[in-house]
């Protein structure tokens, strides 16, 4: 498996060159970033030599489209999408990632359909290219209730999700946190199959009863009771040998990026060597 | 547009021979039964014949396929609809009905998706045999909240399923009870496309309060408060030529059948002589 | 159905403006253009107000992406088309246009599977904005064998392909000269169902043999020998009621623009008033 | 990965138990036969028990819908397929597959359509049952020009054709004659993703140019030119775990059985010793 981060849990690490640079430093061998946005910076070549020098791979980016609002918004972000999906393959980068909100405001039956229908689109588009997309549910039990109406936070109802969407490069975005938020085990990983999971994020939990746990106060992996190492070697036993990337949501911004990067180094270190 | 009858609001109108030979003989084009059936008792020549001879054609018939049940039952019924599907095209009908509860005992979202995947399925068959799917939201309020979960009812979130299921043989079942209970008006139907209706049920409703007709207190065309000429008008003029129906659910069971056959016909007589 | 223009048999009439204006004055309701380029001259409220102020329609816009060509290409028009849809939806415009070449340098098979799945996605994408694709078939026999694979040109071909790309927002654009130098008649219209048609094309050929009839060189309708009456007779018959739009691809440039509109408009007159 | 037979290349081996039987003597773990039929001969729990008695799997079935054919034919075979999905599922079997012949005598595009349209109704089928279908592409060069339209027989066109399918369910059978006499070699395999590989064939072929190589006259593995320790071993490298079955189509049907399994289980021996 390759070691990833995303920008939640490494602090104010910088521009993406000071990200990459720096990411590369502790051992990492992927980053989240916007491949977009590093065009922009950079150029096409200038990014692909800078991924180069670095031996850094892009893991996954975010879906750059806001898919549950109205028409108007929706339709402006395909456009977006498009260009965000050029530029993705331009880097090589093949994986995009969107979470699944446990409620919101909108009747969960409309919006459902309305959803599959959005992400059925964006698929195809991202298929054009060379993309997966990667859904990830979201199992912290108070925001299944933040809003109005409860909508899919489950594993199973995920995969009978995405089941239904129909495009062959639709899979999970598979996170330990809502793993662990809906009390499930490494017998419901090692159940599933390797080309449902498109990219997998990594951080603890506090030793909370995960009713009481805060999707924004996520810890380092290591620093909680999480049991990462059944996670990923259940991942590894199913064939997964894509990116793991970091992803400590969290209030806590206040200690210096590079004290977290060796922090997050020293965890993957601890967990990676006993999978 | 074809006048058509069910079984239901003809009291025992004998075996399907009766039931074609008397619709026949009180001015209706096409009866709803079960075309399977039909050749089991007479062959499909002799269907093709009995048919032929009172210039009758079968409107549509029930999906023979429990989609809502678990998965055994939902797979014997596959078998049954390939049979019944090639008895359909032997006999040149080409249009399936099925009734979609507005409640049910299966989590909502869950069953959404079940119902999606095995409807699509069902459409998909049925399209081998060119025959379209006409699904029919039911609007009835006391059965929104007869099981557990409510489910879908009203006809803006049906049409938006049968765009997410994505076959383009699957249509409506258009009610006037249900695009009344719904509290719709002309200006609903006159907004559809005449592609997105597959087949119609008339019948009336007592002068209550929506939210207190009962689904299975059905009346007669004409003796009730429905505004079937606009119904039926609205749907002449996005286009729509296929067959009507008659489907008077009720409980009271106790007329004769001819008696009621000559009172549909007086009804429709009426009804259609406005539009 | 809907008297229509494109550019092609109008000669050198000016810009979107001048054609808008002209077409109306010569009894026309809908012409053939681009949105994007209309909005991008007069902005959307400007655009919106030129065609209520003539009461104009736009009918169909061509396919702004190159479909047949490398994937790099065929990346490049869906950012294209992804603009000219949101153009196209701000004006009310619902119809895109695509025609396909008879034959073509690349070997059948694999294009037939590539175009499949390049229309599927634009489909898609049309369909987000409320927009059909209409596929053209190109009879013209000179065009079969012009380049080195022969493809698809027959109208029972392309229905069994539009079925095959599955999206329920593509069908026909359907050309009058096309129709003829398939041999085709009447009875062919006749057997097709209206939500097969999104989009008509009427010229006429010269009384040659149709393996003889150029594709360049059509002439106006009611010049020809093509039933042009029996022709939108039978599209009236099956419920089509949308835009007829004049499309006479000739080789003679140098007769006045509104010489040629009053002789489409004589030739519009003559036959719409037998259908 | 899982060594397994098909009746092809064991000669006279008597009925599925005795085939069962000897197969698992010989350390076979999977067999290739109709789970229908077994099921007909011994009841579902007799199966089971046969199965498990003798640690046997069955690999894959034939699909039994003649999908070429006419629409009656194709229509038949329908009820068979679910009959015989019903079975396999019943069974645990979760593979299907089907050959495409390289040329035959309908006009190419218009079967590539009506093969699209059928295969991906089977695999929807199929895919309520959990099952995949495994397509066979046949490279035998006599093959190609047998009939009189060339069609599908590249592995390249095959992938695009199943990606153009759509259905998720829906993936390569790759036979190592196949493979030889498309004149691929190792690399071609390793560019392919594991979830592309349903199901393997192997056999060997004479020393011959591949253009004279029958397509019925198939040699045991080792005993001739193809390098299958290349094939299975860059299999394995894409993560394949599933079942090889030997499938030597010969003329020559003189030998013993047993033979013969030990002539297979020593080429298997000595080709899985190197992977």
């Amino acid at each position: 498996m390759i070691r990833g981060l995303t920008r939640a849990g490494v602090g104010d690490i910088g521009n993406d060159k000071d990200f990459i640079e720096k990411a590369s430093q502790y051992g990492f061998q992927a980053v989240d970033i916007d491949p977009l946005r590093l065009i922009k910076q950079y150029g096409i070549e200038g990014s692909r030599e800078l991924l180069l020098k670095y031996h850094m791979q892009i893991g996954c980016f975010g879906i750059p489209v806001d898919w549950q609002s109205d028409e108007a918004t929706f339709r402006q972000g395909l456009q977006r999408l498009i260009e965000c999906a050029a530029a993705a393959a331009d880097l090589g980068v093949n994986k995009c990632g969107a979470y699944i909100l446990p409620s919101n405001d909108q009747r969960a039956l409309p919006f459902l359909i309305k959803a599959t229908k959005r992400l059925r689109l964006c698929a195809e588009i991202l298929g054009e290219y060379n993309i997966q997309l990667a859904l990830e549910f979201v199992g912290s039990h108070h925001l299944r209730t933040q809003w109005k109406y409860p909508f899919i936070w489950r594993l199973d109802d995920t995969l009978e999700w995405i089941d239904m969407i129909g495009s062959s490069n639709v899979g999970l975005l598979f996170d330990s946190y809502h793993w662990h938020t809906n009390g499930l085990n490494v017998s419901d990983i090692i159940k599933l199959r390797r080309d449902q999971i498109v990219h997998v994020h990594i951080n603890d939990a506090y030793d909370l009863p995960i009713e009481d746990l805060l999707d924004h106060e996520r810890i380092y992996p290591g620093d909680g009771i999480i049991d990462l190492v059944g996670f990923l070697q259940s991942l590894k036993v199913i064939g997964y040998e894509g990116v793991v990337s970091q992803e400590v949501i969290s209030s806590n911004k206040n200690q210096d990026a590079l004290t977290l990067l060796k922090k997050t180094k020293d965890a993957f270190d601890y967990v990676f060597a006993q999978i």
